[in-house]
């Protein structure tokens, strides 16, 4: 049998080529039934279909080349890690959040079934040598948002190098000081990692290179609250998704495009839906690439998803950090602050997030939101019962709904979904 | 209707007298056949019957005294919390943890089913009105140590005035720092609280205090290591959770009487099984009052249980606290690092348990162990992969039990660990 070339990588790179190719294959339709169905796509989405349809080749060929050239590859799992270290020293950080029910069986052989589907699918990816992003990682860095997480870092530790950052579960003084802690032992794990020093002006180029892409991503959210809305709610989240473990210049780049084609949209008054579609926001756990099955079920009954108030949308872009400090010091405490300002549902108490949502909902002029909550997440299960009260006394509607990433519960949501819409 | 003196009581305290009758009506035949259904017991376990026969009266009575003379009462749910600090300004610990089903289905009505037991068990008692010692507390202090707890504070807070101590997920020095100062802020609400300051000298003292309970309830870990086995692990877990919310000093007393008895009993060769017994130790997930199933399924199969590591057991006494420290700062370091010993599956990573099991494993003599997991506990279920691993490197016989406080699996669970016995 002859390997083509990304068969070549792969199998160089530790894969299980024929799990992998059952993977591979069955992507291909699920993307072409998702998201080449849709109509009017702005033009800019190119890029993230052409980015797709290689997703496990062309990006990892990058990463190994500058493997090759003894740069180094750092994986990460959670919005908290920040990942302008690696870029400042001239490491490549890569998002793995992983979103595919493909990778949980193998999971389940070892950890409790009762996990989270993200943690699962991570995990999985590993054990099943299916993700050629880890494979290539000369470091993963977990962290401590959840006893889920937290615990299977340290299994996943036995495979492969992995770093662990604790972030506190009270955002105090005290909590604050660790996380300042955190952040500057993390930087000087990177340093040790790559050899180069992080300095003034490399992180600061590092920090100005992060906000350029998180302002194109505030004025692609501050687009959708036109109506029409000019792109949906999954484009938009692939957008995310992929921005998550591309380059960063060439993400800013592709955004920014995309920006300029939606403006012109919003001008015209063009959009993917029909002025005045049901609006709804998304608020909760994050949508890891490929998991687009809540996006996918709410816009194929007719509404449009205009924002998401999770890790895969607002939480990953909303906050910058300050630009021009001129020492380190002051920089490394800027941007550990800024993470800090992640409003997880790690953190006790965490009512800074309910005024997020509140706010979101009327920035972008939302009909309802759906509180998205993987199964057996429990911060954000408990944290829904705080959601749902402070929507209440708002006079927003909601829809809570908790889900895996198999595709046995898709009819019954639907069923809600379309009941949801329907009161609206 | 004419109310007992205990009904009264209760009454002023906001109980649900109906359903709360329910609960005291249902305990009184559970513990006959649990409990004094066994033979040639220690006549020290007379003390326990007598306060489980009144579970809800007496010591609820001596609580609101104090609380009538302006002392006050502090609940708690986690051996993290430190009691010395309560004992020397003057205040009472009480230990909520709640072991029965009864409390669950009222705080489902809130919570998410596929939270552990104890979670809703816990707010179910003050959700449903259920508890008078909850009812009588001033505060409640909760901690960080899973995410479902941590997020039910939240929502207990609603109910009653809450602290929460954030208990790190990393040993590291930056955890530690952290940990050194909630200990230190826990200190100052609990002047605040009670109007006391705590000094060196009556923090020495509440610290020799508990040490000395301590200090019995280690050599009555000890005494069960003789074959045939003094007392019951029924009785001993007993012991242990009525500690937990008792008079430090009355325990220690009754405690230190129970170990003479039984170290009569081990000179003579005297036990509760026969010699040979099987003997199991327990790991895991702590059990609270009346949480018995595991213990009496094991022990009604013939077996016997030597040892508990869980905060229902060595976690609850095995490390002191330095005694004779002439400074607080000191005191206080050292009493921060004595809880920090605490090995709960809460941290990352936590290998000195699986130390821990080993060593009680050979100390005690067991023949095999049985993990025990609470449903949906997250941090002990994934720590259980470890504890798999390391057991059979040890070559020690392991069962992983998962379950809650329903009496659903009750059969299947006596199947397993029949089957479990008959191959040690
Ligand atoms: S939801 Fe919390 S733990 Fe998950 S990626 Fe976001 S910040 Fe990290
Ligand atoms: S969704 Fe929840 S349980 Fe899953 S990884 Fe994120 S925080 Fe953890
Ligand atoms: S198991 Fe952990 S969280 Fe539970 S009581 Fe023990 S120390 Fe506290
Ligand atoms: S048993 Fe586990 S899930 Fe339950 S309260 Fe204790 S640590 Fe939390």
């Amino acid at each position: 049998m002859t390997l083509t070339a990304n068969e070549q990588m792969w199998s160089e790179l530790g894969i299980d080529l024929e799990s992998h190719g059952q993977l591979m294959n069955a992507l291909g339709p699920i993307y072409g039934e998702i998201y080449l169905s849709q109509k009017n796509r702005p033009q800019g989405m190119g890029f993230y279909d052409f980015v797709v349809g290689d997703i496990h080749g062309i990006r990892v060929k990058e990463l190994r080349e500058h493997a090759k050239d003894g740069g180094k590859v750092v994986a990460t799992y959670c919005v908290f890690v920040p990942e302008e270290f690696c870029w400042a020293a001239g490491a490549i950080p890569v998002s793995l959040c992983a979103g595919t029910q493909f990778s949980v069986p193998v999971a389940e052989e070892v950890l409790p079934r009762n996990t989270c589907a993200l943690i699962k699918s991570s995990y999985g990816f590993k054990l099943g040598r299916l993700c050629p992003y880890v494979q290539v990682s000369h470091l993963i860095v977990g962290e401590t948002t959840c006893d889920g997480k937290k615990k299977m870092f340290e299994l996943l530790a036995e495979q492969q190098p992995v770093y662990v950052m604790e972030v506190p579960n009270k955002r105090s003084t005290a909590g604050r000081a660790l996380w300042q802690q955190e952040v500057r032992d993390f930087k000087a794990k990177i340093e040790e990692l790559t050899g180069n020093e992080i300095t003034v002006e490399n992180l600061g180029e590092a920090i100005k290179k992060v906000n350029a892409r998180r302002r194109e991503f505030r004025r692609l959210s501050a687009l959708r609250a036109a109506d029409p809305a000019p792109i949906s709610g999954k484009d938009a989240l692939l957008a995310t998704q992929v921005s998550m473990y591309d380059d960063v210049e060439r993400q800013t780049q592709m955004i920014t495009a995309l920006n300029d084609e939606l403006e012109e949209r919003v001008k015209k008054g063009e959009g993917v839906a029909p002025k005045g579609a049901k609006r709804i926001l998304i608020s909760g756990s994050p949508m890891a690439i490929p998991n687009w099955k809540l996006h996918h079920i709410v816009e194929s009954s007719g509404a449009i998803i205009v924002g998401e108030e999770s890790c895969t949308g607002s939480r990953f872009y909303n906050e910058l950090i300050p630009e021009g400090i001129g020492n380190l010091e002051d920089m490394l405490t800027a941007l550990a602050d800024r993470y800090l300002k992640t409003n997880c549902a790690c953190f006790t108490p965490n009512t800074e997030r309910l005024d997020d949502i509140i706010k979101m909902a009327r920035d972008l002029k939302a009909d309802g939101i759906i509180h998205y909550n993987l199964q057996f997440c429990h911060t954000y299960a408990n944290e829904a019962v705080q959601v749902d009260r402070a929507l209440a006394e708002a006079g927003i509607p909601l829809l809570r709904v908790e889900t895996d990433y198999s595709d046995e519960d898709a009819g019954q949501l639907k069923t809600r979904i379309d009941a949801f819409l329907e009161m609206l």
